[in-house]
Order: structure tokens, then C-alpha cells, then sequence
């Protein structure tokens, strides 16, 4: 049984690193996000939003479409299509570096029926970012999981449907027995996330109560999305990455604010991945 | 007969404290607006928009479905659904914190029948804001209120529309004698806004004629909803700390603004709570 | 004959007086706008855009439902009616201060039947702004026009088609004539726009090459409305200096820009306009 | 054979002039731009934002109806009409100084029909920018072009569609007989750009990694229809000031962001053309 690591700034300069001179929009990757329902649509605006904002080279979202005006009123940068288009879907899919299924899909039989395509779809070498309602899904409908790089990204009350584990049993070894049987990467968000790899268990010791309002984590997702995608040599630490950026943000703008909005932490992202990938080392805990 | 007391700055530090650590969103409420017919769409977004940036947990827009992308454009941190839809509305309803009903509401049919449904469902121990188009509505249609902790926000016109009072005669203490009758909290809405609570009376002595402008009504009502689902302890002291954050940032943006907009005030609610809630003490009047 | 004035930057301290302590949303004033068809909705965007930025108490717009959203998005603040619902519109025009008609309102026999009701609807004791595609419906059907206090905002060529005066020939005296005639307020739009009032010729003597880009007139005649509504001791020199205002903000920021872009100059009204309330004398040409 | 040459600064100034005084929005040219389908609406939306923000006299946009709501949210200052609307595109072709076909246009028969219609209105003095799909159409249907001032701007693979040379074989004395068989100017977008004109060969010797994202060559293609619509003299120098002046501005950008996003290059442009057009020498590569 592994013992529990703090997750520390290094990660940053590990993960996001200078970009090549040589390159193109190919080279930063491609990622898919799939949700948003008619009650929250809001949900895959603010998950795509972080991952055109977080540099990945293409991002197209899959949602009902009574939000297509709004997320190309946002976000002109990214593609849009109808969910239920499974034939675009498909073709969508096939070329994806990383797939981001459930933020705003709801728990209805439409829902139910995306996320067994998505899970059909998705090839070995892809990875695959399980959030929101999705974890609800799996859980509720007993879902076979798709061989693929998976990352699970539940709340606590998610993770004990997912698990089984009641909240207060949660404990480090019956979270890892569970991580250990799903086979997959979970990050059990809360006050101190805990993220639960293949191999080792971290915690985030950043992180601000102004962050606690609605969309976080669908932002989130975007971002995981975005470094999974953009930074392919290690799907893990990418996450890793990921989830300790957004908490460095929000950190940083809750110094000037008592809430801290999911879609302010986005904007921030390509000033913050830029003081990170820079080569003149400033002392751990600048942010 | 209580005397008139001058609402001070004081109380947004009573109100306004500082996040605890160990929170999630849950911990900061549920704020659930109604109102936004096809004509006034624009006061459900203004409203939805002050309990958003005020830092409410969970936010929930019910409005007609033609404002449904205006407001997921502007606020992609709220949830929608159609004001119509009594079964959402009634799973929404159950478990806010606080409701406010009114912006943009209408005084059609269509607009009574939601609000009785509203009054039908509302809990005793929920925060109940009656706002705009409603409050004609319970006083053109008698409406009996429900048991709740209900707050009137009426400017001087609607004021005697529910009270029967003539603007002329709107004296303190023929608007505590209809105060005590409603057995509400009720706000004037004027030049030097007042207060009565189940207690005392209040004069507001900020403002600025800056803020004279269409919206600033249905802000105001959303800051008030986010501060009583917010800050639980006492639901009449967060309505005072709300409508006193409301003229101090306008007054502060007043200083360079011949007109300030309703939506620059949302918009500088974090910032404006975070200086508040800082330990550090600083002269009253800084604002 | 009179001759031409200089306009200067007196008239904006005339005009842009401190408000008054004691006033409320009704005392600034009520704008109607009505334009925008399916090509032309941006039109109406920035004339509301522009009457809501320059403090208005109440803006409606009325135009094709086709732009209610992005209307509605941009501008919570300003209320949306159709403009073929003539039941909702005579109640709006009823009430109005100001009326500003034609911006993207097209020439179709939609638009004339729109034009013809708010001819019909208008009364004497209203401002009404007369623009745009407005102009070219007024001349082309040899429309009567309603006694009200006019003004037409054409470009050279509207002025020609409406006066029957070739751009050659539109010297001060033609124009005059013309003006007489007419019996309304003229602002010929061009480099160094004239002015006919019914006493005066003006001329501007600032203004920039940056301004020279499409909705400049849109949003001249949203500030028009909102000064005639707004400041109604003397309606022409609300005009004057809501055309002054507009050229002056474009000058202070086409210190930066190569283009001004007529939104821009929107978001800039609340501070210029208090600039220019300030009681603190500052040397003329400071801006 | 001409040998190649570095672009350099200077271009920027001998194009970006100061503006007439004496002038008006027709001054400054019109801009048609024709594109963007269901899926890549924020395609023609990234375009049409350059072309405004260039300082286009005069900017329309025709595109899938899907996409006006989003479009006119963010561009008031653009008119638009539905791409299939022949009637109205031909009005509007008739008299436009530039044309952009192609950023999200699609490869459907739809797309297919609009683009011959587009050639097939098309004069010789007017300037054709053929982009990303359009590209692709010509190449598969093996499209006659029109007579006109043509410019592609093909990334790699799309010049390989269009001139038949594999990437691998895409040298200089290859590109510059498959330019000389078109007899239009071609911009062959990848690291360090190369545009080949009917005299020149030219590279692009600046740029960033972090402009290689979804989006930035839609926002090139606006930035060339704004130039050569508003700077009439010599359309190839126009283009090649177009194709510097949107790296140096991504450049600029990434000095603080890690990925540059295609809406902010477009943001900077006014700001970003004045002080290139400033009399009083700087340095060159101040920038």
C-alpha cells in the first residue's frame, strides 16, 4: 500500500513545458467534450471554454444543440455538434487525443445512450475523462468500462455511488482497493482532493473555499482535458498537473475575491501556463 | 413604536465573514430565481447574474424558454430550466435555500399561475424575496403569502399598490403598521431606501442618483437572494448587509460614472466581499 | 440666413449637468428604439447599446424577434418588444420621451407599415429621431411628418434623397431652405458634420477618421435619444451636444486605435459623461 | 526563378498608412465574408471579428442561419444575411471591394453551390480570398477561378490538394510553377510561412507556437479581406502586410501567454495598426 504525497508545485514545470518552434495546431492535440443538456448547458460551456483556454490545438464540444448559439457566442474558437449525431460523433471520436464525456449530460435514457456510444468508440491509446453525471451513469447502469486511458473525476457523494465506499469510510485504503478493482485514475474531489493513480496516492494541499460554487468542476474536466491531450507523454501527471493548476489560479484570484468564478479561473489559464513553462526558475510558491 | 435607525457599514462585516475552510458548494447555498417573461427577459439574467457573482453555491434560473441562450451566454455558471415546467420546478424549489420571485415575472396568467405555484410550495424555513411584477400580483390578486421568510422589495408605487398606502402617505409608521399586517420584511425602494424588519426600521443614507437606471431593482433582489441563501444565520440581517453592498459599490463606481450599470455592479461583488471580509480592520467610510 | 457656428465643447457642460439627489429611474428619462430587421440587427444593437450607456432611466427596444437574444445578451438592461406587436408598441410610445426610429429598420413594406404607426402614434410634446433606413422611407413615400420635436440624422446621401438636394449642391444656404421646410432638426452627417436647428447652422469642428467605420450613425442616434430623454429643457441642444459627445469619445480614443469601433464609444459614455459633470472647472479641450 | 526573401517590418508601414481626414466609411472598403456551416460556425464569426477590427469600412457576413444569433452577440457592427440567399449575396458581392470565402464553409453540396455562385459573381477588380474549405473544394471539383485578384491561404495539406505536390516536395521551385499554373497569389501557412506572389517568393520569419490553434487562420483570412478591402493601392503588399501583422501580434501576445487565442489577435488590431501608422519612427522589431 502506497503512503499518501503531498502534490507539490513541481508538477507545473514537469508538465508544461515550452512548446516547440516546430509545430502546428495538430501538435497540441485534440480533445472532445461531450454533455450539456437543456437544464445545464452551462456545464460543457465551461468545460470547453477551459480547454480552448488551457491550448489545446483543436476542441470541438458534443451537446444538445439548444446550446450551440450560446457556446459559439462564448467561444467561436471551438466546433460544435448535435450529441445525437452519432455518425459526426463517430468520425469526432476517432481522431481525439482525449475525450471529456459528462459535463451537464444528465441521467436520462438520451444520456445513458451518448455515453454507451462514447464507451464503444473509444480506442486504447485515448484518454478518457469520466465526470459529472457520467459517474452516475457508470455507476447506476453498471457500465463495462472501455479499454482506454480513464480518469474518474467524482465528489465525494459521486464516489460512493462509483464505489460503493459511504463517505465516512472513504479512508485512503478502501479508496485505493476500489481505484485498485476500476482500474482506473480517480481524483476524489473535496476540501483536499485526493487523487488516486495506478500507482501512488496524492493529495492537494492548495485550493481556496472561494473556489466552492457551481461549475468547478466542470471546469475541471476541461482543463484534465486539455493537458491530457496537449501533453500525451504521461496521462497521469497531465492530470496531476491539471487539477493542481486550477487550484493555483483560483488561489491567486482568491487573494482580490470572495468567490471565485469557474470561468474567470479559465481566462486566467494561458498568463499562468506561460510564467510556468518559463525557463528562469522562481522560488516554489510564487503563485 | 420603534425609532428610525441609520443602517451603517457595520453590518456588512457582521454578515460578510470569511469563508470556512472545510466547505463545498452546498455550503454556500441554493438560490433559485423566477421571472423573465419574452418581454422582460433582461431582469431574470440581471438578477441571475447578482446571486452568481455574489457566491452563492447553486444558482437556478426558471424563466421563459425564450431567455434561455441570453442567459447561458452571460452566465454559464447558472442552471435554467422553463418556469413552466412545475415538475423541475418543484424538485428545484425543495431544496433552495432562497427564492426570488418577480424579475421580468410579468402580470399575465401565465406569471400568476407560477407565482401561486411558488407560494404553494415555499418551506417555512426558506428565504422568500418578492420582487417586481410579483408584488402587484399579490396586490391586484389578494394572494394569501405562505409561511416563509418573506422579503418585499417594492418601490414606492408598488409599495401602494400592496399596502394601500398612498405614496403621500407612506409615513413610517403607517408603513410599520402594514409591515406588522404583512408580517413580512419589506423594503421601500427610494431615494434613502427603507427598511422594516419584524423589529426596527432602517434608512438606507448612501446611494447615488448614478444608480437611478433600469435593472438596478432586479440586482438588487438577486444580491438579496444570494446573501440569505449565503448567510443563513439571520435571514433579515443579510437582506440589510445586501441592499447596503448594493448603493456602497454603486457609489464607488459612482465616482467615475455618470450612470453605473446594473450588471458593473454584479460584476464587482467579489472583489467588494473580499475587502469586506478581510480581518484586517480597516477606517469605516473606505468604500 | 445665419451664419455657421463653431460648435464647442460648451454645449457638453450646458447639456451633462450633476444629477439631481432626489430622482429615480422615471426622472432620466424613457428611450424607445425600433429598427433592426434580419440583415440589420446589429443597428439596433448599438443604437440601445448606446442609449442604455448614456444613462437613460428606461430603454426598450423594439425590433424583429430575430434579434432579441444577441439583444438581450448584450443588453440585459434594455427591455425587447417585437416591433409588429403595435398593441405593445402604442403602450411603449405612449410613455416615451424619445423616440428613435430607423436604425437597420430596412425599406421594406414591413418597415413603412412600422414607420407610418410610430408617425401616427407620436405626440407633440416627444422627441423623435428619424434615421437610417427611416429617412429613405420618409422620402421615397413622401411621408406627412407627426408634429413632434424632429430631428433627422442623414449622411449626404439621405440628406439628397430627402431634401431633393444634390450632394454638390447641399450648400448652408440649400440646406437651409430645406431645413425651413421641413420644419426639423438636420444633422448632416459627414467630415465636420452640419447641424440645421431651427435658428442655427453648426458645424463640428472635431471628429476623426477612425470613426469612419459601419454603426457609427446607429450609435449617434441612440446618444441622440438618450439626451433628448434625458435632458429635456431644450431638445436641440441635447442633440447638439449628444453629437459632440460622440465625436469627442471617438477623438479620445482614436489616440490608441486606428479604428474606432462604435461600440466602443458606448462603453466609454458613463466616464466621459461624468468628466464632463464634474463642477471642477478643467480647461477646455482637456479631452 | 526568383530567390526567396525575409518579410520584414517594413511592410507594415508602407501599407498601414495614416487615414485620409476627408473620408467616410466607403473610404475604407467593404468586406464580404462566406462561410461558416452548423459545425464550424466560429469560423466566419473568428473571420468576420478580423475584418471588423481591421477597420473594414463596411463588413458583412453570409452564413448558415445558425449562426447569426451568435455572430451579431459579438459583432453588432456586422450585417448578415443566410449564405443560400442568392438574391442578397449577389447584391452584396456586386459591390464588395473583398471577398473571404471558405472559413467553415464546409465540403457539402451546399457548400459547393455557394462557392460557384461566389466565383460566378466575382469581378476582376475585386480581391477573392480563397480559405480552408473552399480550398479544398476547388481542389476536388477542380473549380475554374475566376477572373479576379485571387489570394489561397492553404495550410500544407490543403496546397497539397490544391497543386497536387506532396508535402515532402512542396520546395520553392515546385511551389512556384504550381503558383504560376494558378496565376493567384498563394500563402502556403505552416512554421515560417511562405507566400508566393506572381513576382516574389517571401517568408515569414516570425511567429509563436502559440498561435497554433483552432481558429487562427480563419482570423488571417479576415485580416487579408480587411486589408486588401481598405488598402486598395497594390493587393499582393496589402496580403503580405496582413500575413506580418497577424504573427507580430501573436508574437506581442505570447510574450505573457502560453497559447494565443485567434479573438485576441483580433482585439489588439486597432490598438496595433495606429502605432504602425504613427509618423515618428520607432525601431524596427519594437514590436
Amino acid at each position: 500500500m502506497t503512503s499518501l504525497q503531498a502534490l507539490s508545485a513541481d508538477i507545473l514545470k514537469e508538465v508544461i513545458t515550452p512548446r516547440p518552434v516546430q509545430s502546428y495546431k495538430g501538435t497540441f492535440g485534440r480533445c472532445v467534450l461531450i454533455g450539456g443538456n437543456n437544464q445545464f448547458g452551462g456545464a460543457i460551456i465551461m468545460a470547453t471554454m477551459a480547454a480552448v483556454y488551457a491550448g489545446t490545438g483543436l476542441v470541438t464540444a458534443a451537446t444538445d444543440p439548444i446550446n450551440i448559439t450560446a457556446l459559439r457566442t462564448r467561444l467561436p474558437e471551438a466546433m460544435v455538434i448535435d450529441y445525437q449525431d452519432f455518425n459526426q460523433l463517430a468520425t469526432l471520436l476517432s481522431s481525439a487525443d482525449s475525450i471529456v464525456v459528462g459535463p451537464g449530460l444528465g441521467e436520462t435514457e438520451t444520456s445513458l445512450k451518448i455515453l454507451k456510444f462514447v464507451f464503444n468508440q473509444v480506442h486504447a491509446n485515448q484518454c478518457l475523462i469520466i465526470d459529472g453525471s457520467a459517474i452516475t451513469l457508470v455507476a447506476n447502469h453498471h457500465l463495462t468500462l472501455p479499454k482506454a486511458q480513464i480518469i474518474f473525476t467524482p465528489h465525494e457523494m459521486e464516489w460512493q455511488r462509483l464505489s460503493g465506499i459511504a463517505i465516512a469510510d472513504q479512508t485512503e485504503v478502501n479508496n485505493q482497493a476500489a481505484q485498485a478493482k476500476l482500474g482506473a485514475m480517480v481524483m476524489v474531489k473535496k476540501h483536499h482532493t485526493k487523487i488516486y493513480t495506478n500507482q501512488d496516492v496524492y493529495q492537494l494541499t492548495i485550493g481556496t473555499p472561494a473556489q466552492a460554487t457551481g461549475g468547478m468542476g466542470d471546469t475541471l474536466a476541461g482543463i484534465v482535458g486539455a493537458f491530457t491531450a496537449q501533453f500525451r507523454t504521461d496521462y497521469q501527471k497531465s492530470a496531476l498537473a491539471a487539477v493542481y493548476a486550477h487550484s493555483a489560479i483560483a488561489e491567486e484570484l482568491a487573494a482580490n475575491q470572495y468567490v471565485v468564478l469557474p470561468t474567470q479561473i479559465s481566462a486566467q489559464l494561458p498568463q499562468f501556463m506561460h510564467q510556468i513553462s518559463q525557463p528562469d526558475e522562481r522560488p516554489i510558491g510564487f503563485i
